[in-house]
C-alpha cells in the first residue's frame, strides 16, 4: 500500500509530497517522487470548481515584486469574460493577475542569480533529494529552469535540468474535431496521476481560453503551451493573417492565466524554409509551418523571431518560461540531423542567450525522428550550441514503421537521449501519427516515458535512483508479491496480468510463479547458497563458500534435496 | 494491400517468400522479410495434423551423407510411442530420423569450411539480399549461424549473426500451470505471423514430447528448447536426480525430433555459483538454477560441462547448434556486470572453441537486466571473449520497476544491444516476471521486438533497412493513409487507431488528420515549397528558391492564401 505524506521545510507552509510505499518483512518503506497533486490526498478539500489551493501566493506576494492588476491586461480575454453565452463554460472564481512591479524582474532565474534561495527552490531540493545551493547554481546559470509563472500559485514546484530527475511531459488538448473541457481536464489529472511532470494544452478547438483556465486552476504541474495555435484560431486558421499584435496579445493573455512556459518557434527563419524543401517529411511541427507559411506569404523574417526582445519583456513580468520550439524537426529518419535542424538549433542558441541576459529561463525542444546512431549528436550539439540550457525532446523516434507503436519506438530513444542529458522527455502516445490519445492512450504514453526517465536516471547515475530498483528486485527475490506490486510503476496492471495466471490469493504469498510453478524456482536456489554462507559467517569470502560445499551437499541431500518449502 | 511472393533461386525448389506491399501514386511496391511461412500464402494447401511440406528435405538428402534411422534413438520417446494413452495427443505422421551417416559432420558449418554454398545458404542470401560467398564466410568463420537441424526440413532458413539482420526469437510453451498443445502450435503460427524468426518452446508441463512434435511439424521458423527442462520433468522435477544419461538420451530425443538449437547452460560452474551468494536476486535463469542445484547437491562440477565434448558428437550428427546459456545472467540491475556472470562468459568463450573444433555452430546467450550505461560492456566482451560468435540476449531490461510493461523496459535495450552488434534479440511480454503470455501478450511481446530489431538495423546502416521507413514516411508526407496503414508494422491496429478519431471512409483519402484538423496540415506547406522549386527547375539551388519567395508570397496572396486543398 501507499500513501501520501509531506517533508516539511523551513516554514510550515513548504510542504513536500511523496509517496510513499509501505513493505512487509520488515523492510523500510520507500519514498518515490510524486506528480499527483492534492488528487491523492485523502485529506484534501478538492472542488475542481474552485480549483487547487493557490500554494505558492504567498512566497509570491512575500517577495514585494509583483502587483495585482486591476483587470486582464488582454483585449482578447476581456472580450471572453464579457460574452454572456460563454457562462456554462467560464471557470468561474477568477483572481485578479499578478504581474512585476515596473522595473521589477520576477523570474526564478533572477532570484537565483541574486544568490536567493526561494521556497520554490528549497521545495525543489527537498524533492529532488539535492542541495538547495546547487538548485540555486543550476538555474543561474541556466542549465535548469523551473516553471513557476507567479499566476499560477497551484503549482508544486519543480525543475527541469539534467542535474536532476529527468522528467516527462503529456500533451492534451481538445482539437476542432474532438474532445470536451470536462475530457481535458481529467486528462490533465490522469496524466499526473500517472507521473507526468509538466503538461502541455495543445487545445486547437473551441474555447480554448476557457479550457485552459480550467487545467490551469486545478493543475499542480506546470502547463505549457504554444501561443500560436490559439493565435491562429484567433484569425480563422490564415497563418498569413497573423500579426505581432495578436500574438502579442496572446501571450499576454495566457500569461495572466498562469501558462509556466511557451513554446515559441522563433528559430524558424526564413532563410531556413528552403533548406527543407529536399527533405522526406518537409516541415512537420505545426508551429514550425505555421511560421513556414506566414514567413512565405510575407517573404519577411518571422515576427517571432524579429519581436524576440519584446517576448522577452513579457515574459520576465510573469516568470514565463521559454521552451524554443522547434519548427524543423525531422518528422523522418530519413530528415534526422539535417541542415535546416542544426541551422534553427544555432539560432536557438542565439536566442538563449539574448533571454538569459533579461534573466528569462529558457529550455531548448529538440526531435522528434532519430535513428539511434544519431541521437548522441543531437544532444552535443545542443549543449555546445544552446550553453547548456535544459534540452526537452519528442522522443526521438528511433523507426518510422510502427505507427500505432510509436509510444515504444519513441521510448527507445527518449530513454537514451535522457541519458545523454535530456532533462524533459515529451511523451508521444500509441496514437501519435493517427489520431487523439483517450484515457488509455495518455496512460500508455505516460507509463512509457515514466519507464525511459527512470532508465536515463539510472544510467546517469542519479543518487537515489536504484534505491527503487533495488526495493522491487528484493521484493521479487524474495516472493513479497504485494510489495512488489505495491513498488511498480503500474501496480493496478502488475496486479491484474499477475491473477490471470494465478488468481487465488494463495499465490501472493506462494514462493513461486507461473513461470516455473511450484516444482523448481530459479530464485529460490540462491537463497540456499546465501543462508549457508550467513549461518557461517562467511559472507565476504566466497572461497570459504566454496570450500563449505561439500558439507552443503551432505546437507542438502539428508534433508530430501527439496529447495522448495512452501510458504 | 500486401501479398506473398516467392524469388526463386539457383533451383526451381529454391523459393524465398517475401511480403510484397502494393503502393498507390505509381510508387513501386515494397518487398519485405517474411518470416509467416504458408500460412500466409492463399495458395498453400495446409494441415496441421499433416504438418507443413518438408521444403528443405531434398537438399539434405541430396547432400549424401545422412542416413535414416529405422526409428528412434531416445529411450524415451520409444516409450512415449508405444503408451496407448497417448493416442490422443500424439502427431500422426511422423517421418523416421535421419541422423549424419557414420563418420560424417553435417553442419552448416562444416560445409561452409568446406568452401561449399548450400541450398540453405542461397536461400538466406536471397532473403537478405546479400551475397551467399559472404553468408557462406560468415558461417565458417562462426559469426553467424543457420539454425537447421536436418530432422526439421520444414524450416524456411535463416540465419544469426550480426552482419545481417537483427531476428528475435519469441518464447512459448505451457507450464504446470497452464495452457495446452492446441495453444502452443497457435502461438507459434501466430507468433511467426507478427515476425518471430525463431521460437523457443520453453514447455515445462504436461506432454513436452507430443506438444513439442507439433510445434516443430508445423513451423516455419526453427525452434528451440531448453533440454534440461524436459530432463528435469523425467526425474520428477528433482534437480539432483539428474544424470548425464538421462539428459543424453533428451538431447538425442530432441534432436531426432528436429530442434534446431539447444539451450545448453554448460558455463554455470560449480566454483561460480558462490559468486552469486551477495546478489540481490541470485540465480534467475531456470536452467542456471537447475544446475546450480545439481552441482550444490553433488559438489561436483556440472556434467553439461565435463560431458561437453560429447554433446558436441550428438549436435554435429543432426546439426543442432548451441545456444550457450547464461545461467548466472543478472535478473536485476543491481546484479549487472558482475563477477558471476562475466566469469560464466569467460567460459562460454572456451566452449565455443571446443564446438567450433568439431564444426559445430554456437551462438552465446546473455542478459537480462541491465541498465543502459552497462549495456556496451556486455557486447564488448561477449565479442572478445566469445571469439564473435553470434550473441543472443533477453532484453535486456534497463530498469526494474515496471511489472507489466517489461516488453519496453527491455525493448529499449534491446535495441541498443542489437545496434551494438546482438544478433537475435530474445523478446520478453507485457506478462513477464508475472504469468505466462497469452496471445495478446505473445503479439505485443513480437511487436516490440520487431521495433527493437528494426530501429537496431537503421543504427547499424544494414543495407535496405531504410527503404521501409522512407517508404512509409513518403506515404505520410503525401496523405496515402491506405499505404501508410499497410506499410505498418502492425496495420490492424494502425487502421483501428486511427479511425477511433476519423472513422469516415474520406479520412483516410484526406489531406489531413485528426491532430490539426482541416484548418492546418503541418506536412502540406511543404508540398508548396517543394512544387515552386520543382515547376522552376530550381529544386537543387536553395539559394534560388530563397529569391524566389518574394514571387512566391504574391502567388501566395492572390490564391487566397489556402494551402489546404482538400482532396
Amino acid at each position: 500500500m501507499s500513501r501520501k505524506v509531506y517533508v516539511t521545510g523551513s516554514r510550515s507552509d513548504l510542504r513536500v509530497p511523496m509517496r510513499e510505499i509501505a513493505l512487509s518483512g520488515g523492510n523500510p518503506p520507500l519514498r518515490l517522487y510524486d506528480t499527483s497533486g492534492p488528487y491523492t490526498d485523502p485529506a484534501a478539500d478538492l472542488d475542481l470548481k474552485r480549483g487547487l489551493p493557490p500554494l505558492r501566493l504567498a512566497w509570491i506576494l512575500g517577495r514585494g515584486d509583483v502587483q495585482e492588476l486591476p483587470g486582464p491586461s488582454s483585449v482578447y480575454r476581456r472580450s471572453r469574460e464579457e460574452d454572456p453565452a460563454l457562462g456554462g463554460v467560464r471557470f468561474a472564481s477568477v483572481r485578479r493577475p499578478l504581474r512585476a512591479s515596473p522595473g521589477r524582474c520576477v523570474t526564478q532565474m533572477h532570484y537565483a542569480r541574486r544568490g536567493e534561495i526561494t521556497p520554490e527552490m528549497e521545495y525543489i531540493a527537498l524533492r529532488e533529494g539535492m542541495a538547495p545551493e546547487l538548485v540555486r547554481d543550476e538555474v543561474a546559470r541556466g542549465r535548469a529552469i523551473i516553471p513557476s509563472n507567479i499566476n499560477h500559485p497551484e503549482t508544486e514546484p519543480m525543475i527541469i535540468g539534467r542535474t536532476f530527475l529527468v522528467k516527462i511531459n503529456a500533451n492534451i488538448g481538445n482539437s476542432a474535431v474532438a474532445s470536451s473541457i470536462e475530457e481535458e481536464v481529467e486528462k490533465m489529472t490522469w496524466a499526473t496521476r500517472w507521473g507526468a511532470d509538466t503538461v502541455m494544452d495543445l487545445s486547437t478547438g473551441k474555447n480554448i481560453h476557457e479550457t485552459r483556465e480550467w487545467i490551469l486552476r486545478n493543475s499542480p504541474v506546470p502547463i505549457g503551451t504554444v501561443p500560436i495555435y490559439q493565435a491562429l484560431e484567433k484569425v480563422g486558421g490564415k497563418a498569413e493573417e497573423l500579426t505581432w499584435d495578436i500574438y502579442r496579445d496572446t501571450l499576454i493573455e495566457q500569461a495572466e492565466q498562469g501558462v509556466d512556459y511557451f513554446t515559441i518557434h522563433a528559430g524558424v527563419r526564413l532563410p531556413y524554409i528552403p533548406l527543407t524543401a529536399k527533405r522526406v517529411t518537409g516541415i512537420v511541427s505545426r508551429g514550425g509551418s505555421i511560421m513556414a507559411k506566414w514567413c512565405l506569404a510575407h517573404h519577411q523574417e518571422s515576427f517571432l523571431y524579429t519581436r524576440f526582445r519584446e517576448i522577452c519583456e513579457i515574459m520576465m513580468a510573469y516568470d514565463v518560461a521559454f521552451s524554443l520550439g522547434d519548427g524543423l524537426r525531422p518528422g523522418s529518419n530519413a530528415d534526422a540531423n539535417d541542415e535546416a535542424q542544426f541551422a534553427e538549433l544555432d539560432t536557438l542558441g542565439e536566442l538563449t542567450k539574448i533571454a538569459w541576459e533579461r534573466d528569462v529561463q529558457v529550455m531548448i525542444e529538440g526531435p522528434g525522428h532519430v535513428p539511434m546512431h544519431l541521437i548522441k549528436e543531437n544532444m552535443d550539439r545542443q549543449l555546445a550550441v544552446c550553453h547548456e540550457a535544459p534540452f526537452y525532446t519528442l522522443g526521438p523516434l528511433t523507426t518510422d514503421v510502427a505507427p500505432g507503436y510509436d509510444h515504444i519506438t519513441s521510448a527507445i530513444g527518449a530513454a537514451m537521449i535522457g541519458w545523454f542529458g535530456t532533462a524533459m522527455l515529451c511523451y508521444v502516445t500509441p496514437k501519435e501519427h493517427l489520431g487523439l490519445p483517450n484515457r488509455k492512450d495518455v496512460k500508455d504514453g505516460v507509463i512509457a516515458y515514466k519507464i525511459a526517465a527512470h532508465a536515463a536516471d539510472l544510467a546517469k547515475g542519479h543518487p537515489g535512483a536504484r534505491e527503487w530498483d533495488d526495493a522491487l528486485s528484493k521484493a521479487r527475490f524474495e516472493f513479497r508479491w504485494e510489495d512488489q506490486f505495491n513498488l511498480s510503476l503500474d501496480p493496478e496492471t502488475a496486479r491484474e496480468f499477475h491473477d490471470e495466471t494465478l488468481p487465488a490469493e494463495g499465490a501472493k504469498i506462494a514462493h513461486f510463479c507461473s513461470m516455473c510453478g511450484p516444482h523448481f524456482c530459479s530464485m529460490k536456489i540462491t537463497q540456499d547458497v546465501r543462508d549457508y554462507a550467513a549461518k557461517h559467517g562467511i559472507a565476504e569470502e566466497t572461497a570459504a563458500i566454496a570450500q563449505g560445499l561439500r558439507e552443503k551437499a551432505e546437507e542438502f541431500r539428508k534433508s530430501g534435496g527439496e529447495i522448495y518449502r512452501r510458504a
